[in-house]
């Protein structure tokens, strides 16, 4: 049996973007199976007293966040073109991704969003914008929509949001391994996957 | 001539610690001359409104940090056994190293910090942890005492501090690049040395 790890992603995190785009390939490099973990930062910045997120109230951080991101970016030759709004709204993303990860695209669509939100200044938060990704993956956007949008599927974002609580995550993206080992942050995702392997 | 870095440490950071220790071997190998710059980063997390560690504010983070620290100073084989209070308070231990820095064992001093106070339970505020430390390095403890508390050697810290902060500094470890290339934490030092050899 293949080592595992939780990747724990929100789809308005800068860092998941290219922790979303590298994990693919170093996962099946080290031979790690990976579970894609989609929650959701807000309640969670929430009950630490931020209405927003720390890029945001820190002016500091958030400036150097945005250089840093266009190195990263630079480096692994991923669009960097953030337009607008940030944090943009993930719920709809999130839940969708939640029916693309029982039907074998959630890989595919997460990576979609990201490049998307990004890459394109594009704002996830639309359901056009969101119907156009998954036609752009041959999937029935009408019928996943209102798969995403039923009172179950919610309750399921919001139970793994409450997971990653309880977890102890408080940014994304984060590693989880089997025995429990939080890794925080796109810069972590090697030492989260050496870790699974020698669990 | 080599390409140089700033190194920028605060001596109650943590993850200082082992940037600290790894630097002097990585920028040898990288051909990089390596500028160490001591400052305090209590007037930076004041100006955005932190009256402590942002790792004692927000507990989960802290507790991560520790845990992370852990696992990084156990890779290193770097002794961790923090004791009592956190942060510590590094005035007198940036103080003295500005004079260390002067006179050629400022790098040993610092590192010499560190153990005492995140391996060894230490309190670095004390007089007499810092002036055992300067013995051990074969230093006129009491002399250079004496110089870290000159008016002009604590104006020397306080502007320091001031281009910390002009530079957008607001975490340590920092590297700045000849270029003004701005790198935060730890697990940046490999990216930043890189940065400087290529400018």
């Amino acid at each position: 049996m293949s080592p595992s790890l939780d990747f724990w992603l929100e789809y308005a995190s800068t860092y998941s973007y290219p922790a979303a785009a590298r994990i693919g390939a170093l996962a099946r490099k080290a031979d790690v199976k990976v579970r894609w973990r989609p929650f959701l930062l807000g309640p969670i910045f929430q009950a630490q007293g931020w209405n927003t997120s720390p890029f945001n109230i820190y002016a500091t951080k958030g400036r150097y966040m945005w250089r840093d991101l266009e190195r990263i970016c630079g480096d692994l030759a991923l669009p960097l073109k953030p337009a607008g709004q940030f944090p943009q709204n993930s719920l709809l993303a999130a839940r969708v991704a939640l029916i693309g990860f029982d039907h074998g695209w959630g890989e595919d669509f997460s990576n979609a969003v990201y490049r998307a939100e990004f890459g394109e200044g594009k704002n996830i938060a639309e359901q056009d914008v969101i119907a156009g990704l998954l036609a752009k993956l041959g999937v029935d956007a009408p019928r996943v929509l209102e798969q995403a949008q039923t009172s179950a599927n919610k309750a399921r974002l919001r139970s793994q949001t409450e997971e990653a609580q309880r977890l102890g995550i408080f940014g994304a993206p984060s590693f989880v391994t089997a025995d429990g080992e939080l890794f925080w942050g796109n810069d972590r995702l090697e030492t989260a996957l050496a870790w699974a392997k020698r669990t």
